[in-house]
């Protein structure tokens, strides 16, 4: 049997109708997210008010996604021709002269460039489509909402199931054709792919992020607690580009890190596999058809299981019937979890021939699972954590603030502890048969965990959805008290509240995920750079030792890199919002706008956003690239991987401090907006105890919802950079003088990143938000 | 030659006078404390009103450390056993049988007790008797002010060099006796010694931490936030904590901590020094007696720098004069180091022949004045960075907040940076010579860094000795108006603000010292384990890998550590600001109170203080001591090699992002406070900036002035308990019952630890503070 030439690669016939199947199973995925917009699509958009704000909101989405399109692509550009010659400068390994003895270098060249744009593109795609599937899918949540609660729930949550099925189908797709292609010779491509996606990710992590925290926090400042005026009032300035905010940041940031997550734990796991089967007295492929057959499992669990969610409240069987929108979502990614677990176990002994592969998967899935409860009892209103944060708002701003950083201090431990946990395991399962066993069976956990990316990135789309929404009735429905519209808003505040919920949990998955698939990164560093050095006849790096000063110095410079981010990050986020408050100030002052009878000038304040955010986006990404490659070359291949270790440790130890402090405060302060408003009592809405939360709720806007986030795709560009540079950082271990100026010319290209992202923005002058384009 | 019987340990002729030397310096060091006390002691402790007041601070910092002493003394028993019985466990290293072949193991285990009670003593000595003379100080500069700045100078910065000369004097005194009598088995009596110094250290840090800052927090968020009432007004009632909390935190607890660094990079010093001996070819002792000649070198140029402040502001030579308090001191500081660099280079050149140990002090050296710039941009009014947290009081507290909290991140990673940059040196220096030669220049470079602990403690000390002066002039002087009054009171608030900046500066040294100090504990690590393996007969140690699954465990979790420690300390300083935050706001009710007519209940605040920072001690402690014992035992002692890596990487990181953020929020509301005040145009105190002013310098305060500084010791006692555990580890690496049986019990510990932390402190039924015992 010779199934597409997969028996070229050596695969046996069992295992070329898996992976085809695999493929076929990515495409249905596709085909499942398409009948899901058709669905949604049908659906009425409401009067015509709902669709003239609706409108505002699109064309400033739009707009902005196009706009950061052409401040990134030359860079795009610039990297897709240094990654077709990085090929050249080092000879091919034995695996690419195996699969391509003719013109292997020329092959290898193109598969890099081309799975580099194909990720990049891929990472964009899922963006764009995925936000604009959630802009759609909001004003028809607003005006299901009118019918009722079912209805409005299955539009948004299916809504958000396309981008979650875009992100599963592309990325299986693309992994598993790179496969078909190259067989062993894949990781060169690979590499290329995870790049691509990750880089993208980085760029609408960080754009989306500081857009729409800047709009927000902005809004936020002078509306709520100078003016005192309430969330989403249309004589806000700023209100739009918030609404606009959620979309970009929330949906397409979002979907484009967590599918860069998904690609980049096949890459890994792919490369050591690929190892593994050198390693392996059997030589099995099976180290590299398992991962996918899980991911293709993976898949069709999810479509299973996020299809049945509106079923859930509906059931017939009252032991089984899921009483709100939060438990028909976790009902159903219990029966994606059961059925995923189950195939594997079977995948797992029939085929693989190790329980223990099912064993890793079914790790992978409880560890996604163990981030529920974790997160929720450091972020949710009714617990301990976030009711000691309401209380310390009895003696003010100051110890608000000092509660919750403690709070996120301390969240962020445990969350290390789970993942560390989850290795322990890895190792008492793998340590008999060896390192590279263990290192791959923490990539295969990694494989597990994001196996329901469907139903995570559903859960997370649908809360901008449903923000959105909300807000759009609340700017359409002005003054309507009737009781649909009542009802409707009621409806629309449950669904909003759900969430925040699902949007802090699923962010939590997404950080750990993030760890995980970056612990992957790092350990296949070690086994391509021993590769890279083993085809130069250099001895073979077998170890990564901190004992040596210069790691250790790379461990240090490692972990300073993303407190560097972060507070670039954070910068950028408090000055842009800094001039949002002033010219909203500015524009209340503007008669007629506070009496609601002028409209505000909306273009504005986006533009304030657009250009703040599109500043940040080359700086951001040219520290994320430099840094590690000037380390590379003057402490050489096992600094890096010293620094690759520190990035990883303290980007994970940051943003789960971050997400969660941020968390925290803003559901303490929804905890004091739930209270009876008496400013005597000094409870509820304009009391000092609500002040001080909004201030808590201000502070963590950009800490979880830009610095947080963006380090996610940060830490895993730095380890890609790492391992596509790591063949020339062997090779040129001895700089000679050309060396020194490349690190001469990166040490300029990190310093001007940190002192372009340090400058203020450019004044503001009139930026007019484009006509969508 | 046989001085003392020193021959018997190798040492030439020379050596001998050398080490003899070094004794007697460290006893001169002792005298001119000694002399300088009895200076300051015959100068006028001012009038009555003074005294009363000063009275007040005394007993209230007296009984708080009297309690805090009984509170620890048992777990000291405790530990003191466990090291007598820990020798036992383990076979005598080689050098413990060459130097005593008869009852080895009683002598080592008597050796290593006393050091332990030693080095526990003397941190405590330095702590109580440093913290006694800044008492006796302060009113005494107090009183000196109304004679004129010079005078009140003097006797401030004398004061403070009398805990410096102790802290140089014990520290140098200790070490080298050990050495006298161990010789070359000295490693295990210095872990004891360095051990009990740094515990004792991080007890006074977390006590005296959170004392002082709880009534600093307490004191403000009612007195300047709530009721706008100055600072230091009798009517508050936390205002004697508060200054009580400014000698037991920010003089005993910085003394104690600075100690146990001088202490622990000596102990490094000479673990490295001796493992060089061993592997050297001309088996040469210059690698130990080097280091104490340095020190002894650095105590001299610490006398004459010293004693010459009050000198510079009547110089002759007009180039030279000095125009204010700290650019005397800094002139002084200016010439330890000139003539320590100078000396050290000849002793390198004639002694040791090697000049590269010269330049290895030139860069510990330097880079203990590099931090003055860094700290000083960071954290200065007047640079840029504070200025942009200035501008962000314009858009309100969060934005406040937001740029602090970025600036710290920032700040943290150029701090690093500079102490990585010293690490390339040390290889640029020794790497033709080997791994142990570098690990060695690292641990010297702690040696010079540290050399002028004399002038850095005079400098910190001087802090809270003007900063209590200026306090008890508010309190004792109430309505005075004269001219003189007014003088001196500007003398003070000159004085006081100086000491801001000297603190600063040198807490950014302590920091970076306790990062030094760790790493050379670090590498002593791997050489002590290595030692203990080979005793009995296993393949040694060579390195830590974080390439290995559970090495990279041990890294997270070390990582994790420093989180949880600061999240539990600030939630203490947190809650026991809030609970006199109820207090003071109980007392102004109390008819009289606010018109300054009835004097508050001062005690019941201090009894809140000591018993919240009573209630720490253990938990942080037990927290820190077990963790990287089960870390140790469950993962292996290469797994508590990485943890010890990722202690210090977190620590370092989140200790200089707290003490900057901290610094930068204080000297940013300073800068809003020199303003004219102008509600109108929301300038200068009492307008809407200042408030947020104040909201961020209460947030910076338990940051930069407990959970930080705490982080010092904490590192330090990880890595201690790590270096003497490690011989048992390597022994019992197979976990037996009574193994896992340990781990067990050391796992119930830690979990007491953080909920026995994470409890409320007893309701406060009334502990009056003690009158002095």
């Amino acid at each position: 049997m010779n199934i597409l030439g997969l028996a070229r690669h050596g695969l046996t016939g069992f295992e070329q109708i898996a992976v085809v199947s695999v493929v076929i199973v990515a495409i249905i995925s596709l085909l499942y997210a398409w009948f899901l917009r058709s669905i949604v699509m049908k659906k009425p958009k409401g009067t015509e008010e709902m669709q003239r704000v609706w409108e505002a909101i699109r064309v400033g989405a739009d707009s902005y996604l196009n706009r950061q399109l052409r401040s990134i692509l030359p860079s795009i550009g610039i990297l897709t021709v240094a990654l077709f010659f990085s090929v050249y400068i080092v000879p091919p390994t034995p695996e690419a002269l195996e699969e391509f003895p003719n013109n292997t270098q020329l092959i290898i060249a193109i598969g890099r460039t081309v799975a580099f744009i194909a990720g990049a593109s891929f990472s964009l795609l899922v963006g764009q489509l995925g936000m604009r599937m959630a802009i759609q899918g909001n004003v028809r949540v607003a005006a299901a909402s009118r019918k009722g609660f079912n209805d409005a729930l299955e539009i948004a949550y299916y809504s958000g199931t396309v981008t979650g099925m875009l992100t599963d189908g592309l990325g299986l797709l693309g992994g598993t054709i790179i496969f078909i292609i190259f067989g062993r010779a894949a990781p060169d491509a690979l590499l290329g792919f995870g790049f691509g996606g990750t880089l993208l990710a980085l760029f609408m992590r960080v754009g989306g992020g500081i857009y729409t925290k800047a709009a927000d926090v902005g809004a936020d400042l002078v509306g709520k607690v100078e003016e005192d005026i309430p969330e989403d009032d249309p004589r806000n300035a700023a209100v739009i580009a918030d609404l606009v905010g959620d979309n970009v940041g929330d949906c397409a940031g979002m979907a484009a890190d967590i599918f860069e997550s998904y690609e980049v734990t096949i890459v890994s796991a792919l490369i050591l596999g690929i190892a593994l089967v050198e390693v392996d007295p059997t030589h099995s492929l099976k180290w590299i058809v398992f991962p996918l057959i899980i991911r293709g499992v993976g898949v069709i669990s999810s479509i299973i299981g996020t299809f049945t969610v509106p079923v859930w409240e509906r059931l017939p069987i009252p032991i089984l019937r899921a009483h709100n929108a939060e438990e028909a979502m976790f009902r159903s990614y219990e029966v994606s979890s059961v059925i995923t677990v189950a195939v594997s176990f079977i995948f797992a002994t029939v085929y693989a021939n190790d329980w223990r592969l099912g064993a890793l998967t079914a790790i992978g899935v409880g560890l996604a699972v163990a981030f529920n409860p974790l997160t929720s009892y450091f972020t949710a209103t009714r617990k301990k954590p976030v009711q000691e944060v309401i209380d310390s708002m009895e003696t003010g701003t100051a110890t608000t603030i000092l509660s919750g950083l403690s709070l996120g201090m301390e969240s962020t431990v445990w969350a290390l502890v789970v993942i560390a946990i989850s290795f322990v395991l890895a190792i008492l399962l793998y340590s008999g048969s060896g390192a590279l066993y263990v290192l791959y069976a923490v990539a295969m956990i990694g494989i597990g965990m994001l196996s329901h990316t469907g139903n995570n990135v559903a859960m997370d789309s649908y809360g901008p959805i449903s923000d959105n929404a909300n807000g759009i009735g609340e700017l359409a429905w002005q003054g309507m008290e009737d009781e649909e519209t009542l009802n409707a808003r009621q409806i629309m505040a449950d669904l909003d509240a759900v969430g925040n919920t699902t949007k802090a949990i699923t962010k939590g998955i997404a950080i750990a995920s993030a760890v995980i698939a970056a612990v992957s990164l790092f350990a296949s560093y070690i086994t391509d750079v021993g590769r890279a050095q083993a085809a130069i006849g250099l001895p073979r790096l077998d170890a990564i030792r901190i004992s040596d000063t210069g790691v250790f110095i790379g461990l240090l410079l490692g972990g300073a890199l993303p407190w560097l981010f972060s507070s670039l990050a954070i910068r950028a986020v408090s000055r842009a919002a800094g001039e949002i408050v002033q010219e909203v100030r500015n524009q209340f002052k503007i008669p007629g706008i506070m009496e609601g009878t002028v409209t505000p000038d909306y273009a504005r304040v986006i533009g304030i956003s657009t250009a703040s955010s599109q500043k940040e986006l080359i700086p951001l990404a040219v520290i994320s690239i430099t840094l590690p490659l000037m380390v590379g070359l003057m402490l050489g291949v096992e600094a890096l991987g010293g620094f690759l270790g520190g990035v990883i440790l303290s980007g994970q130890l940051l943003a789960v401090f971050m997400s969660n402090s941020g968390g925290a405060w803003d559901n303490a302060k929804k905890g004091v907006e739930d209270e009876e408003s008496d400013i005597e009592a000094n409870t509820g809405k304009g009391s000092e105890r609500h002040k001080s939360g909004v201030v808590g709720d201000t502070i963590g806007d950009p800490l979880k919802d830009t610095a947080g986030p963006a380090l996610n795709p940060m830490i895993k560009v730095v380890n890609l950079v790492s391992l596509i540079a790591a063949p020339i950082l062997v090779r040129y271990s001895d700089l000679g003088w050309g060396g020194w100026l490349v690190v001469l010319l990166l040490g300029a290209g990190f310093v001007w990143g940190v002192t372009q992202s340090k400058k203020p923005s450019e004044p503001f002058v009139d930026i007019p938000a484009e006509s969508g384009d």
